[in-house]
C-alpha cells in the first residue's frame, strides 16, 4: 500500500472523459495555492468564488488572499449553508451575482463549500452564457470523494431531490484535506459512508483496510489522502465508463435508493438526518435486503454495519429522531425516486461485501415487504 | 433549382453532429401527423407539449388528437405569449409542471411555438432529470429557419438577453409550413429578416432568388418551403461546423449585436420591436457600418436594405415608435452584450452581399462614432 504523507506534493487523479478530462489534486495546503495554480492553468480568468456562510467565513479569505496574490479579478457569491440552498430562487441568486460581477463565458465559477455549493454553483456555471470555466473546491468529506467527482450538478424541487441539474464537469478539482478539520465530526462521518460505500461497491481490499485504519482516515493524514484518493479514483473510473448514467455509474447509488427515500421522509431536515447518514442506513438496508432475497450472507450484511456502527454512523430507521411515517410513505418517496424506470423499481442490491451490481425490474411487492419488517424493527 | 411542392413529402434536412445528429422536416400537415412520427419514432414515450396561449389556442388540438391516435400519453403546458415569458419563474413553473405530469428522463418534451416557446422548453427539457428527450415543432417563420435549428436554449435575465441556457440538440423538428398561415404579416416579416441573413451571410445567389420570389415565400406553397430548407441548410451547416460557437457559428449574429441592443433599448417591448426587425435594423446597421468603414460598396448596403424595405421590415432607426434613447444607452447595451469578448467588441461586418466576416476587436470609438450619425438620422 503506497499512502502519500500529508505533506507530500499533492496526489493526482485524473477523470479520463475525452475534452473533458481533468484532474482531481487532493492534498493539504491546496486553498492558500489556489490562486498560483489558477493562474497558471486559467492566465487572465476572473473567478466567481460561490461559497456558503460557514465555509466562506472560515476559508474564503485564504482563497482570496492566493488569488488577489496572483492577480486574479474575484468575486465572492455567500448562500445559506444547508440542503434548502439546492432550490430554483438561489440559483436564480447566484446567477444574477455572477452576471452582475460582470463575467463573462470564458472566467471561473469556482465552488468553495460542501456538495450543496458545489452541485449548486456547478449548475450555475453550467447554465450562465450557456457555460463558463467551473473548478470544484470541495470542503466536506462528502464533497471530496462524491460530489465533486462526475460533474453531476443540480437542485431540488418539491418533487424530489436533484431533479433538475446538468451534467456538466469541472476544469479542475482541487481536494485540500487540511479543510476537513474545520468539518463536524457528524458531517466528517456523513462523508465517510461514501467512502465506505466504495469499498462495498467492489473494492472488498479497501473495505478491509479502512476497518483496520479509519481511525487516521478521521485524524487526517496520510491515511485521510490515501482513502481520499482510492475513493476519487474508483468514482473517476465509473464516471468515465458511463458519464451521463444510462449504465453502471448507478452501482454509486448503494443506499440511496433507501437514503434519499428516509431524507423525503425526514422533510430533508438536516437536524434529523444528514445525507452521508441516510446513505449509511441505505447501504444497511440494501444488504439487508439482499440478505432477506438471498442474494448475500447475512453475515457480510452484519459485517459492514458492524464497521459502521464503529465509526458513529447510523444503520437502522430507529436510529433517526422522529420517525420516518408509515410504509406508505416510504414506497411512494420510493417511487418518486429519479433512478425509477418507466414504472419499474431499480435498486443496487449486493452478493457480499464488494459485489454490488445493478437490479432492475425488482418487484415493489418485495419492497414493500422488507420496508415492513423495517419499521418493525424501530 | 428544384422546389418541392406544398403538398410533396416533407423535405428532410439533417443536422450532422455526431451522435447528437437529427433530422429536420419541413412541410404541409407535420402538426396532425406528429403522433405518428413519435409514435413511430419514440415508442412508449410520454409527451409534454409546451405552447403559448395563442399558438396552443390554434394549434394544439390537431396536435393532441395525432397524439391520443397514437396511444401517446401528452400533457399540455401552457405559457403566456412574449418575450416576457423567458424568465426564471416561467422556467421554474414549466419545470414543475414537467415533474407534475411525472414525465421521466426518456420522455419527450414538445416545444409547440415560435422561439419563446421553443427556447425555453428547450431549456427545461435540457435540465430536468439533466436531460429529458426533445422535439421542436416550430410554428413561427423565424423559429422554423433559425431558432429551433442549433441546440440553443435560454431564458433572460435583467443583464440581458439569453445571458442564461443550454445547448440542447432537440431528436427532431417538424416544421409545419401550414402553421405560419395563421401567423400576423408583422411576425411572419420578422422571421423573412433571418431568412434574407442567410443570403446576407455568404449565399448571394439566394439573396437574388429572395429579391424575385418573397412574393411566394410570403404566401405560402412550394417557394416558401424552398426558402425554408435553404435557410434551415445554411443554419445546419455553420451548427456542424462549430456547435458551442467558439469559431464562425458567430456568423449567424449578423444584425443581432446592434439588433439586441435595440430590443434592450426599447424595453424588450413588442409592440414597439419585435425580435426580426431588430434583426432588420441591425443587418442594414452592420452593412451602413461596414461601408463607413470603406469595407464595403454603399451600393450593396443600399440594396439589402431596399430588398428589406420592399418586404415592409424596418431598416433605421427612425422606423422604431418612441426612440431608442441616446448614444451611451446604446454604447451601453451593446457592452453588455454576450458576444463581448474580454473587453474588446466584435461585430460581423460585410465585404458585399454574401461576403460577411466576423471583425474582432473594433474600436470602440467608431461603434460610438457609427452610432451617433444613426442617431442623428431619425
Ligand atoms: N453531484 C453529485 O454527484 C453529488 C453526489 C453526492 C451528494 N451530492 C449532494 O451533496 C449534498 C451534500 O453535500 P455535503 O454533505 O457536503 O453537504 P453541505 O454542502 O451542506 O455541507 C455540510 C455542512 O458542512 C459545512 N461545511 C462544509 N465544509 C466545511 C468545512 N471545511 N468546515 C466547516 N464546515 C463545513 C457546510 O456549511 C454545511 O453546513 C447534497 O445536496 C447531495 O445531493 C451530490
Ligand atoms: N435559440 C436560438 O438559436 C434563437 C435564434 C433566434 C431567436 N431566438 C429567440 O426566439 C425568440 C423570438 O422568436 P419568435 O419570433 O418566434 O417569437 P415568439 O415565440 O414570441 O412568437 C411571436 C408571436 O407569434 C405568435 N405565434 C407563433 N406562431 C404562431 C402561429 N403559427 N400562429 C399564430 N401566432 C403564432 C406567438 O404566440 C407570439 O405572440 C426570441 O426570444 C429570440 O431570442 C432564439
Amino acid at each position: 500500500m503506497t499512502a502519500a504523507t500529508a505533506d507530500d506534493a499533492p496526489t493526482q487523479v485524473p477523470v479520463i472523459l475525452g475534452d473533458r478530462s481533468y484532474d482531481i489534486l487532493i492534498g493539504t495546503g491546496l486553498i492558500e495555492s489556489a490562486g498560483e495554480t489558477i493562474a497558471a492553468r486559467y492566465p487572465g480568468r476572473a473567478v466567481a468564488v460561490v461559497t456558503d456562510a460557514h465555509v466562506g467565513a472560515i476559508h474564503a479569505e485564504a482563497l482570496e488572499a492566493g488569488l488577489a496574490g496572483a492577480g486574479i479579478r474575484h468575486q465572492r457569491i455567500t448562500v445559506p449553508p444547508g440542503e434548502a440552498t439546492k432550490r430554483f430562487a438561489m440559483l436564480e441568486q447566484v446567477v444574477d451575482e455572477i452576471l452582475a460581477a460582470r463575467m463573462e463565458r470564458g472566467d471561473i465559477v469556482l465552488a468553495l463549500g460542501g456538495g450543496v455549493v458545489g452541485d449548486l454553483a456547478g449548475f450555475a456555471a453550467a447554465i450562465v452564457r450557456r457555460g463558463m470555466g467551473f473548478i470544484q473546491m470541495p470542503t466536506s468529506l462528502l464533497a471530496q470523494v462524491d460530489s465533486s467527482v462526475g460533474g453531476k450538478t443540480g437542485i431540488n424541487t418539491r418533487h424530489g431531490k436533484n431533479l433538475v441539474g446538468a451534467f456538466y464537469q469541472p476544469g479542475l478539482v482541487l481536494a485540500d484535506t487540511d479543510a476537513l478539520d474545520t468539518l463536524s465530526t457528524r458531517e466528517f462521518r456523513a462523508g465517510y459512508a461514501e467512502v465506505a460505500k466504495y469499498g462495498l461497491i467492489d473494492d472488498p481490499a479497501f473495505f478491509g483496510w479502512l476497518e483496520q485504519n479509519w481511525r487516521g482516515v478521521f485524524q487526517g493524514g496520510r491515511d485521510r489522502v490515501h482513502a481520499i484518493a482510492v475513493s476519487c479514483r474508483a468514482k473517476a473510473a465509473v464516471v468515465a465508463r458511463d458519464e451521463t448514467e444510462t449504465g453502471d455509474r448507478a452501482l454509486l447509488n448503494l443506499g440511496h435508493t433507501f437514503g434519499h427515500a428516509l431524507e423525503s421522509a425526514t422533510g430533508y431536515d438536516g437536524s434529523r438526518l444528514v445525507h452521508g447518514e441516510g446513505v449509511a442506513i441505505g447501504m444497511a438496508q440494501a444488504f439487508r435486503f439482499s440478505a432477506k432475497l438471498g442474494l448475500c450472507a447475512a453475515d457480510d450484511a452484519a459485517r459492514m454495519a458492524a464497521h459502521l456502527t464503529t465509526v458513529g454512523l447510523p444503520t437502522e430507521l430507529a436510529h433517526i429522531p422522529g420517525g420516518v411515517g408509515d410504509v406508505d410513505r416510504l414506497m411512494t418517496a420510493i417511487g418518486q425516486d429519479k433512478k425509477v424506470s418507466r414504472g419499474a423499481l431499480t435498486f443496487i442490491l449486493a452478493r457480499g461485501i464488494g459485489q454490488s451490481f445493478i437490479a432492475r425490474d425488482v418487484d415493489p411487492v418485495a419492497v414493500r415487504a422488507f420496508l415492513t419488517e423495517e419499521l418493525a424493527r424501530i
